[in-house]
């Protein structure tokens, strides 16, 4: 079983990213969480660079982590002065890190282009560079920025560029595909010259521009790098840096690599979802292992298999990684997905039920219609509760009004809603305002009802979503709205379709609501 | 130079993605644009597993489609019964497809608990489905489930399952990654073992899950494979399929692969996003190749280095996938910028006039609060001419009122808008119905205005999108609107944002009006 170190820049290269930038404090929580799930070497950032960096490496020290390093990156000294007169590598050592990482010139042509020095010159930089940090600090890292680009265009410089780093004795020589456009096989077959001539121990940092990054790094360690370089979520400049998040779980579970234990393993999805929170991004839903589609199950004939033996259609168990299998409705689906549903929803059903097929039927006609379940199960829980009639009526709506009026060209308008409803004999008639017509219909409508049923006051709007469906032969094109509700224990989703946006944005309301209050009276049942 | 046909199955495989379901519409429009980029093969659906893929592959015969192919997608049949008796084979040959593609079992512990037959039923089940369709379709492929999986468990068995296909004659066998856990090098050195046994062309058909997909694909291309299979963006199923908008240019422009022209590969990012806005789901700035940020550099050192010589940080040129270089937070080339849209416009503009820096701040500060100008150049456009002072103003709207009322519980809600403009010194003040609030106030609009400018009642509203935008801190979060208007002439894009949806639409009516208006003043002019 081989030894894999995992090296995380999230705090570093993760915030080159176009629409990331942490705050000190998130950086701290973050490297906390790293710590907690095994990662063996967190870089903080560029102290050098900037001052927010610097306070990280200052209060980073107040924190007690159970194994973590902490690593400050830098770059080789600047040409024509000693390192202890280069205040890059000055602010580095002052930082007191476990580790520093330089990054030095592998690509004769960027030595030429950007350095402007001579392909010897750059070699003592980074010779010379390193040894200075090697008697300063505990441990010294490389980076070899743009490896393998520079080994295609002059393997003989590139080697030596990595010979001058092993004679500094840099205790990891870290292959760049700086710019992410290495294919996976030459990068292998790279690997395997490198080496022949280099005996230091390897490591790989990736990034995705072609879409190769967690693919690049596998093959690194298959071809025996110690050392994997990359970020939570896969966050970078540009496509991002190599996935940590795919990475891991390969390593330990399919690679059989030691690197993280299997209950750390397990919290890799939280971890995930801890990071989007922080850089203030929702999750990408469809990301490998940790998504919430990554287990999500919507062919019919798959859903029947992944019930008998889920290995059918899961190339491994979500909860290794703390995520679960889910069923979803749509006109793919299959009599198996409804049972599985209504399993879900604790409807015993008979697969033989004709009801079953006449949901079925309702779903697919419903669907050419512009309907969509995913993401509104709630709506379509009601739907079976109809079909089987144990759905309950709680109220109905006698007629609503909604105004939007602008009475002078720079004033926004105001919108404005009337409703009338009934519970039981009693009437209800009242309006509200709101900051558009469907947000004024839902106070009113909220407004009227919670006199009734004051357990409505827990539910809160949380997500609104339009899409407008091209027009069929002749008519008029239908808009579909899909209203993510929740409260204090739950969230659920709910769809309207109508040629009219007040009346598909009603129909998801009225299904939201009818939902919370079905759930309600379910909890008051089993209380008593 | 290999040449590699291209299978696209966006409309199948694709529509299994959690988020994702075409109307016909949609599969039509996006099958055009397919076939332009230069896909080979268009899997449009599975006949008879739902009523939208019938209606597509008869829509499609109507489509002058240049060179692309239409395969239908189904299994093998079914055990106990002849060809001719199955009904899934049936409709695949009513669909009268180019290509019929069908699915069968290589990994025995499926034929054992899936098919529940044995493995000697399952490949007669393989070879005499797909003889039955080899005499009654021009061309006929086989995709080998859960290949790879299937081969780790009993590679003599899966090895059979090939021959019994190849067999059968199959114009390819697509080895699928059905669970998309197979590691890079692991899929090569099997492709190298099945290539000893197995003589007819093949696919490669790989799903997302440890975010190998691409990779994998690349590989078999590499191993010599002649068929790869994929979605626009990777849509599909739990983490998607392998992303053909990153396997297209890694072969023509890294792999020298003979699949589609230089030319084609342009259309690249357009096609892209014209997928993603179908999809009505937001592009992935960090997507490789066609992503905003996918050439999105930081100001400093990178910038100069790129300016001088691309190649130092970009792996390939943007402008070969219609991608461009962005550089982030630099006035500079947001000022070059305003000026090629000037250009575009014809308006003469200077970059040292102090305007042209007022309109990048405003644009700037409109797009911060989410107006988005690709795709509304019309409201460009008015915006320059305002800043400018070449804006002409043809009417104001003093005030209008847009009702939606519901006047019983199974009513559809009656709309009606009332408007108050001026023109000139003459007040017009009528109304109009519409089947939704946003109808009925276009409605109005152009009634009132119609009478001062009859030209109007050429102009068509031929399409209009919503997006909500996300919440920031403590705000409502706001509304989007897209309208896109034409006459006999031209089309035009126009955008409206607002936390009000009635008010968002409104901004964007109106700029639709004032460039119509513009356009046939200056037409007139012209004539004169």
């Amino acid at each position: 079983m081989s030894l894999v170190k995992l090296y995380d820049t999230t705090l570093r290269d993760g915030t080159q990213a176009e629409d990331i930038s942490f705050l000190v404090e998130d950086k701290i929580r973050i490297a906390n969480r790293l710590d907690e799930i095994g990662i063996h070497y967190i870089e903080g950032g560029w102290p050098g660079s900037n001052p927010k960096d610097v306070a990280f490496f200052k209060d980073i020290k107040k924190e007690k982590l159970s194994q973590a390093k902490i690593a400050a990156f830098g770059s080789t000294r600047r040409a024509k002065i000693t390192p202890d007169k280069d205040h890059n590598l000055k602010t580095l050592v002052q930082a007191e890190p476990d580790v520093c990482t330089i990054f030095g010139k592998t690509w004769d042509f960027h030595v030429r282009e950007a350095l402007r020095i001579s392909n010897e010159e750059n070699l003592e930089l980074i010779f010379d560079s390193l040894e200075y940090l090697k008697t300063r600090v505990p441990e010294v890292f490389y980076d070899a920025e743009h490896f393998f680009d520079g080994y295609k265009a002059n393997p003989d410089y590139a080697i030596k560029t990595l010979k001058a780093a092993q004679d500094a004795k840099a205790d990891c020589i870290v292959l760049c595909d700086t710019n992410g456009g290495t294919m996976p096989f030459e990068l292998a077959e790279i690997i395997r010259e490198v080496r022949k001539h280099i005996s230091a121990p390897l490591g790989i940092h990736t990034h995705n521009d072609s879409e190769c990054a967690v693919a690049n790094s596998l093959h690194a360690v298959n071809e025996g790098i110690v050392q994997v370089q990359g970020t939570i979520n896969g966050f970078g400049e540009r496509c991002g840096n190599a996935n940590l998040c795919s990475i891991m779980p390969a390593l330990r579970l399919k690679m059989k690599a030691e690197c993280v234990s299997d209950e750390q393993l397990k919290k890799l999805r939280d971890l995930s979802r801890f990071v989007y929170e922080l850089a203030n991004l929702s999750p990408d839903k469809h990301q490998p292992y940790v998504g919430n589609s990554a287990f999500a199950h919507k062919g019919g004939v798959h859903v029947s298999a992944i019930q008998r033996h889920p290995e059918t259609y899961e190339h491994m168990r979500p909860e290794l990684v703390g995520n679960m299998t889910r069923v979803l409705i749509s006109d793919l689906s299959g009599r198996s997905n409804i049972l599985a549903k209504a399993e879900e929803f604790n409807i015993n059903m008979d697969s033989k039920d004709p009801v079953t097929l006449e949901i079925l039927d309702n779903i697919k006609e419903m669907e050419n219609r512009g309907y969509q379940f995913e993401g509104a199960e709630a709506s379509f829980e009601l739907l079976m509760k109809r079909a089987l009639g144990t759905h309950r009526k709680f109220f109905s709506v006698i007629g609503f009004r909604v105004i939007d009026e602008k009475r002078h060209e720079d004033q926004k308008p105001f919108s404005e809603a009337t409703i009338m409803v009934k519970v039981g004999g009693k009437v209800e008639h009242t309006a509200a305002e709101g900051n558009g017509p469907v947000n004024a219909l839902d106070n009113a409508l909220r407004k009227a009802l919670e006199k009734f049923y004051p357990k409505l006051k827990e539910v809160k709007l949380l997500d609104y979503k339009v899409r407008v469906l091209p027009a069929g032969q002749g008519t008029a094109s239908s808009i579909r709205v899909l209203i993510e509700s929740g409260d204090k224990e739950a969230r659920w989703g709910t769809v309207g379709v109508s040629e009219n946006i007040i009346d598909a944005s009603y129909q998801a309301l009225i299904d939201s609501i009818e939902y919370k209050l079905h759930r309600a009276e379910d909890a008051e049942g089993v209380r008593k």
